[in-house]
């Protein structure tokens, strides 16, 4: 067997021409006559030899010197099996993301994957849009966090604002999470709160001052777990936290991905995609939404994994949250 | 005030040209000098004068001789004011279908509407799809029955063939309800089930035999609630109990509407739209998908009282129960 | 090889208990020590041994002293190769029904089939929903019938009434057509045109009294080519030439299937998935619908050879008559 | 009348408390008993007073010291007329997003006012996301480029990248765009391409160097027209040309709709939510996409101008460039 061709970068940022671009599974590179595991190994990035091995490169982080790997030759790329309680779950979903299935079934096996990953050591990432604090489902993820189910979370500067909205105003997008109607003047409440927490700083001073007292942040802050806020052209404000710049947000997500073995991505396409490109394959990835066409588009993208269960984020965490405990 | 202009007609079946077509919103019509409520109102259909005043009248029904409403003098029709219970799901729902608002608070709403119905001595209609059954909700129906909350079932022979295979063999177009599996051959079980109730000569004689111990069709043979499913060219067997004609089926749906102040409607679009189409516009209509798309066409076809829930059929039975108990 | 076994049905309409459920390939049953072909093939019926072999047979045709194939004991199912030009748009669409794909080149591939279809002497069947009126396209289909691109017709009462409507008002649920705008009284329209028909007595007769002078049914009647329109419980009139019986109606859709190589569904799930249920797997079948779910419910259905094209009818239709034209 | 209550902003980036939180429609405040208009206006931002006026004032770009409008007294909002040409756009659509509606003759109404537009002096605004490349429709929006019809391009990193992969390889997430079919490898194309850009160091220069020949980007740089890039989390690469900061992405755009009387939003949830967001509400707003789920929540978010269009960008694109030509 021959060693994996290579190529030396001559600009930054840019891979050589001919670059080998990497799937989401388990990948050996062959360096110098011996196999080496890609470390970090994430979907559509390149392959960088370091001075015992190889790891995934995305492509904004090639500095010029740098070997790259170059063709197909010299690289191993292993299907897992998947592992039992996890692949009940695969079959079952196998043929489509089906709206005619029974869920609280397939919301069993989610728990049962949670409760496999902890008791292996792995992590719980947790990937959510603000349709949570919509269906006004927050504090059923707030009591997840709160009870150490959820070691990272992901969302966008929507989540967090209009969950700290819900904190200080009982409002999400100016509907009142308690009696469903529309408050006067009810539409500037996330406007305000995101100014309050950018007059504090940051959400973690926020909820030192006492501005903040309940709510998925809250928890997220004083649990504490790590969080990645991912910024977007739509965001008003943004909150303090959001990562602005779309390379810094990945790359702090890219960092906490690490050790995770078990993925929900509820109700969110862009961070659900965004994240389902970095984790490797072997990852349990749950894609929750109203919309089959979601978790149809998370596998078109390549993360195959993927299993789809089609139904409201309300009911999936109330029931998720139900079985849990 | 002039009287409204008639005409006879000429033919059975048929209407004279110029006919009055019936909004489903209180009607009267001024004959003799005098005004007539319009008895059975509904949507699209003609006025016929009766003896003592007047009545819908399908186009079917028509007979030769008839004196049929022509054009829309001496017509008055009523568009009624909300009443409060009721009044405030239609504000929460005022802009369009969204899948963005808490549900929970407007499936309490439904279950108001269910205690006043009852309260004040209406009836309340249920209107089901298989996805109930497939979904595993079936026993959440079964119980509303039992429970006395359903006065009426309008369902097709899918929803009862499934509900029977679910009873005879713990599946749902094949998929194991406990496991969430598929069975080997279990495509076939609901073609077993209707076949066996076939033999029987009707499901309430199935019941009489033993053969059927469970499920929504056993709650309504037993309890009893009088319902009708009405067939389709894409039914198997059907079912003994299926009207297989269209316009009988209607006819006995419209039997059963009179005295219905609350008609619930769930995973639906065919029996749904069937449905709306005859209800007076004053009866409390809740209109449950997981597909926005069938609020829309719901409302779009006239029905236009009718309140969107966009949601699992799973969740809002789930729920609707858990508020009822 | 064994034979197949055999049991006598004892009651009209009914099967004996472990009746064989056919799947709607190719189907061959041992009897007498001789391999039989199985006529009429369609999912989800039973098998009846006839004088010289054997026969589909739906449920309700059974007669007391049939010989039904009971068990899968010499019975032989045939998963056909897909033949070439079908085969491409089959692994086009292999992943799950995308909107992301071209559409224009898969609209090719059906036009393709149709001419392929009518090289080998086969049938093409179009299925089609109100929808391709209301969108404005029913000029569209009214050419293809005409220019002699479709064999059979299925619709319902809807389809053929709209038809009509825009035939004789203008407008399509009371919109009109040429500008897209509402017309007072609009939504009455199609209430009279069902009225003047049933006056009539047939499509055909209204045909040959001038009432109606273009669109699908005219261009159907005078072609002519044979259609089924198949009723249903929201079926306002309906007109007279529809089966208002469910059975009668799948009665004379299986008598048009014979001959069928190429089936065409375009928006309408219920006319879809019944024809769907009548198709033998080898005839070329593409569903056409604006939403992936239909496209979807048809495949978890059984009809596995069915094409999915996630588009507008007008889109479709139009571009699939350029193609052909 | 009073004037309008000021408060000095303590902080850089923070509004103080009470801020009047803008609508998107034409806003006058009263200053030192004059009205002045407010310059620039867009949906949820402030108030800032200036020497000679008032301006709007997004959160980020508060700097201490300056006087911001507080509360509602003073502040004066017209809710326009709309001019004919758009109104009868927008009574069409008055219900609801309907599937069922003829659309040739609403893209007529958008080639009227694209017409309009160039005639009064206005800027078309063409807002695009990915699927416009994966359904083979660039060549069109390259041809209404070229052709003058669009001012002003907003995309994401998707659109430009997959329109030079498609330039490049003739594929588009791998698919070749002229057969229909997956390309070995294909689906590291988008990379390739991405990476040669960034060689390049523009896609201004890769044009000049030849390595770009044809497609939407190859038009706006060429024509010229000025298009913004606006980066997100989930994007490979990304070419230099992306704005990975949110921040400044939006003040780009915010640059860009200055004059825009028309904007065209095809295809793209996040681009169309963030723009709608930032167009005064008298800026005919064109929603295109084949879900109307995303047309829902673009006018749930507060752009209530825009009229919805369910249908393929391709047949839109398709039927727009005729139309206009």
């Amino acid at each position: 067997m021959e060693d994996a061709e290579l190529a030396v970068a001559d600009v930054d940022g840019v891979f050589p021409e001919g670059f080998y671009a990497t799937t989401n599974h388990p990948t050996d590179v062959r360096v110098r006559g011996a196999w080496a595991r890609v470390e970090g190994i994430e979907m559509d990035v390149g392959i960088r030899i370091t001075g015992d091995g190889a790891e995934a490169c995305p492509m904004h982080r090639v500095r010029k010197g740098d070997a790259i790997v170059i063709g197909e030759a010299g690289v191993r790329v292993t299907v897992p099996e998947l592992a039992n309680a996890q692949g009940e779950a695969f079959r079952f979903m196998s043929s489509a993301a089906s709206t005619e299935r029974p869920k609280a079934r397939l919301i069993a096996t989610v728990a049962d994957a949670m409760r496999a990953a902890h008791a292996n050591g792995g992590k719980i990432l947790f990937v959510g849009g603000p349709a949570i604090v919509h269906s006004g489902s927050a504090p059923v993820l707030e009591r997840l966090v709160r009870d150490g189910w959820i070691d990272v979370l992901f969302a966008g500067n929507a989540l967090a604002a209009h969950d700290i909205e819900a904190s200080m105003f009982g409002t999400s997008l100016g509907i009142d999470l308690a009696r469903g109607e529309s408050i006067p003047h009810g539409h500037q409440h996330h406007l305000r709160a995101i100014n309050r927490i950018r007059r504090a700083g940051s959400i973690a001073e926020a909820v030192h001052q006492g501005l903040v007292t309940r709510g998925v942040m809250h928890a997220c802050i004083t649990k504490p777990i790590p969080f990645v806020l991912a910024g977007s052209i739509r965001d008003d404000g943004p909150l303090p936290d959001v990562f602005t710049d779309a390379v810094q947000a990945a790359d702090a997500m890219r960092e906490l991905v690490l050790g995770v073995t078990v993925a929900i991505i509820v109700a969110t396409t862009l961070h659900g995609v965004a994240t389902g490109n970095m984790l490797p394959a072997d990852v349990a990835t749950f894609c929750v939404d109203s919309s089959a066409d979601t978790v149809i588009k998370l596998v078109d993208r390549g993360t195959q994994q993927a299993v789809g269960i089609v139904t409201d984020c309300e009911y999936f965490l109330n029931e998720l949250a139900r079985v849990l405990s």
